[in-house]
């Protein structure tokens, strides 16, 4: 079998999240390559997993790694230098959300791809997420009747990284970390590609990150959808005790709560603590959650499998650049809304050199 | 110990409640006649309960039974009629929600009181229920930090009685049966009297009640308060498999959960069923969740217990008929909002005969 | 209404909780007197909690004090001295767990009291908790068929006061202090008084109180009655982060699951901790399950209420002496069995000073 | 990449989910042959999966389809008989549990296949369960301070096939069926191969499938282990509403509680139901626990991708046919232990025809 060889961009917590489910889950596919800025970093990165090359150049590694594949697992501000860069080299692309920071960058990148004849799948992980996927699942079989209204929150206690925090880099706060992540699953949830009607949104900042950042620390979107159904998102990184990915599916018929982490784990109570509970769960002294195949239970490996056979088998992905801008454009909608404090309809756009601005006023 | 007469107007679902919740838990008290419009009601429940006298006319009720207190139990539209006449007779008033169908009704309610120098408290249950209590003696005690995020949801299959879904004698759906509760709870976990500055809504309707009913099966509303709290209310009639009465407290130092129904549930598989649940639960065939001390743990006796002894002791009640107006408030604002889709800011009045007016237009 | 007069002997944990339900649930009943062997715990807690009279002398509070009622609230070893001595004073008696050291005590207790033709209740609280009353009356209805295994645990880190860690004092470990709950429940379970056939157990020692006791500190022991249902009881002072009080009833059409405290509580996550989550929870900070109405869930008012209805309507307690003597075999033959690795038959009898001789081989 | 080659013995539901392993999750191992006795299932079975041939002769299956390893997935009555040829065939071998139905075939088995210089894995999934194996390394993390206690249920309201219910073709009842599961556990947990001591045991029939097996269809097993650590499992054929599959640890400095089934399901209602929620879960109208990636979750697939990578890099197998046996020898003593009501000291023998005849007196 030849494998499908991959150069993986980035060298942070999703990278490390990435290269473990190629490892253990998708063997048709061989990281070849990894980049990232700091020399010591990529080294150690490269060394650390048996990665052939590591690169500090971004162009380089795209063009001089000899992959099919490049998997962008890079701050959002790289996301469209990334994208244009693979295109241009001929290479498929799989890229970690937000897609880009402006709905005109997502729209090249949309365009590059497909000029060079190449795929870009939009790496939302919760439409392979394997309990999530059950739910869905069920929703398909008519176990809730006509759906009304899809909840999703995605709540922590704030990003692992430092460039998370600077609304130049990320482009906006929690909704642009964590909130595209429900918005891309009501779409899944609701057929994929369902036009939204409006959107409205409140935010609040100043909450444990004072001073830190200008984003959005708390968050809720309400969409609406063609036909009426909403789906109300929640995002925070002011949630302390540890990851909470749930979602709620509410139908004529029924209605199913669904919970990733705590809704997974052990139930542990440790007098002295050990290593490991979940992401951002601080100490594991006390009752903590003990979650296990985090990114299985995810569905990264699920995800990156899909995208891998799709590069083989020359399928469409699930979730594609179109469905990364439309999930941008519902947070360009939202930000606006949080803005003016009023319901924003569908199709929006606005001009701004990022979305946070439509709420801050740039 | 001479006990406080107390005169039940209303012979259904929550007035059972009331009833239970006096004589097991509220010795101080007696209820010394009901009212109900049917005959063969007003007697089959006073035989039932061995109360001394029952009424078919309100006025007389108020008027002849001896009562010290008026005990509200009735159908929206009768509210405002109710307290006039209470007032009238110098009664004390406790009355179940919603306060009134209008806010020229509240007033005048209120006033009637203070000018008859007696005492009107809003029955607001969950500021009595006991989970909920401990819940918000744990923020008093700064368990999570500074608040900045409520949630409650109320949520079950439609109301018992018909007239409900009659918006012209209920004036509203979901929110005016259920969401009067949250939006209660908010201003109690906030210290009673918080300043709401704004308030946001999206309803729906046409979900299991189509033909029924005109008034908003599922709704949710974002208030926020000054200081920047905000609270989020959801509301359905369109939700299978019993009651959900649950809430969440957020704050920069923790978060907490609570869960009144299914969260205080026995977890029960029965092959041949048995003979109730919970409110709304449907089959017990199956699983089930079993709920205990259905009246205790939604606070009832507690509130109950508390209003005797405001009477007894001359105090004030915790819940008043101006917080009932607050509230009544709130409703309208979150109509106009979900007419407008706009965020309506308070203080917010109009002139409607009832509120779900500002909604679907009168 | 004269209320019926209570002298409480004893002022520690449980006498707190004794008070407390006759002060917020028991209005016909008066607590008039307390007994301590401290005078100045006496004089404290009379203080505290506006009881008239309190003693330091025993058959004094019991013949002086001028009750109806003694509510015995002792170290096990002084059971049987203050039983005879109401029983000597004409007084009844309600008495927390285990009814006494030996069987001979119970035996001549139960002998007293019925020549004085005086009530002599065994205060199973477990037969009042409303979540396992709801249980039982669920197991009544029919809903899981005939049942063929019962189980419960009482679980936490060790009690509250000194003497229980001396098995002279206490007569054994946890199963005199906690196993004795799930023996009783079993049999309120399968009709109050079904005929017990044999047990076995196992015991372990020297966890986490090494050096502190001699008695038992984990334990597991089943009981098989005739009909051929079994009861498992776990019980342990060597389980960290609060109390576990659980049962589940397992019959040939369905099962229940049913848990006091974890199962009722809020669930809490809390930076800096807080006063109180549950008994025996250890720190507040972190995750936690903070429980509420403590008293009432574990069904201490509703038993005290019930005594004193016993005794003012003259009827039969729904736990007696009887039962209370009952448990003691069972406990008896459990320390028999783990001693010896067979199962014991019952009726059991051995002569001994306190029941763990059986084990430890006094 | 050449594929380790496997023929697979039997067509019934846990061979449907080792194929499906070793398709999702063991690209390394290619299934090459299915054996069953009927000719119609063993060629529909083979079609459905793209199996390339198929026998109804068990000895032809294992030395005609060029395997490199034998995966028993039989009757308990016909593991010794597979074992003995494949071993004879010189074929490394991974077969279900129980290893056998007595010790005296056990024996054989094992030296057989050592003999051969073949390995021999017992399949004891739990010991890969991700979830079970989370807790294991807690445990070693020292996150429970020293273990005192385990315990494991696995229940569910009787076996999928026919044979089971016949003790001739099974050796027993639930303990055969799953009893095993969770005495391998505790080994696996207590470091692999702990000296057992002493085991206990009590066992119900009649329950629910009164007339179709003299099988137990309830058991409570305690084993005491070297240094006084015990092990509680329980199991049962009479449990309604699917699969239970749970397990806790105690140790002196934490408790933890891991719950495989309900514990990771998705919460339902459905008003019509749908197509699968769990196994054995009945009706899917109502509340349900809906799961998801069954066998993943169960450890199916990482079990058998360890097996391969131990034949292909010739590494032990963390579970070995001693182990299979270890757990057999356990089995023998808890029915003689049920049979006697006495505790049963290991070593243990009895030269019997199957295991339930040492409690059912053969």
């Amino acid at each position: 079998m030849n494998k499908t060889k991959v150069a993986l961009l980035g060298a942070g917590f999703i990278a490390d999240i990435h290269l473990e489910s190629f490892l253990r889950f998708v063997p048709e596919a061989e990281v070849v390559a990894v980049y990232t800025r700091s020399r010591e970093k990529a080294e150690a990165f490269a060394r650390r997993h048996q990665i052939a090359r590591w690169f500090t150049d971004l162009e380089q590694a795209i063009a001089e790694s000899g992959c099919d594949v490049v998997d962008i697992c890079l701050p959002n501000f790289l996301h469209h230098r990334a994208v244009m860069a693979a295109a241009k080299a001929g290479k498929h692309v799989i890229i970690e959300k937000p897609l880009s920071l402006t709905l005109e960058e997502a729209d090249e990148m949309i365009a590059a791809c497909q000029a060079a004849r190449r795929k870009l799948m939009y790496a939302e992980e919760l439409c392979f997420a394997p309990k999530y996927e059950r739910v869905r699942r069920l929703a398909n079989e008519g176990a809730f009747g006509s759906i009304y209204m899809l909840k999703q929150a995605e709540k922590h206690s704030g990003p692992h990284t430092d460039w998370f925090y600077d609304i130049n880099q990320s482009g906006g706060g929690v909704i642009m970390d964590m909130g595209c992540h429900g918005l891309a699953w009501f779409r899944w949830m609701l057929g994929g590609r369902p036009r939204a009607v409006s959107v409205l949104a409140h935010m609040q900042t100043g909450l444990i990150h004072k001073g830190r950042t200008r984003g959005e620390e708390n968050s809720v979107v309400i969409v609406e959808f063609e036909g009426g159904a909403i789906g109300i998102v929640e995002n925070s990184w002011a949630k302390h005790g540890g990851m909470d990915d749930s979602a709620e599916v509410h139908g004529t018929g029924g209605v199913c709560y669904a919970d990733l982490f705590q809704g997974n784990a052990a139930l542990t109570y440790s007098e002295q603590g050990y290593g490991y509970a979940m992401e951002k769960a601080g100490s594991t002294k006390g009752w903590t959650f003990t979650i296990f195949e985090e990114a299985f239970n995810q569905g990264y490996p699920q995800e990156l499998k899909h995208f891998i056979e799709c590069v083989r088998e020359n399928k469409e992905p699930v979730v594609t650049g179109e469905d990364g801008r439309a999930v941008l454009e519902l947070i360009y909608a939202a930000y606006r809304s949080a803005g003016t404090g009023q319901k924003v309809t569908l199709p929006f756009h606005a001009k701004v050199s990022k979305p946070i601005d439509l709420w801050l006023g740039g």
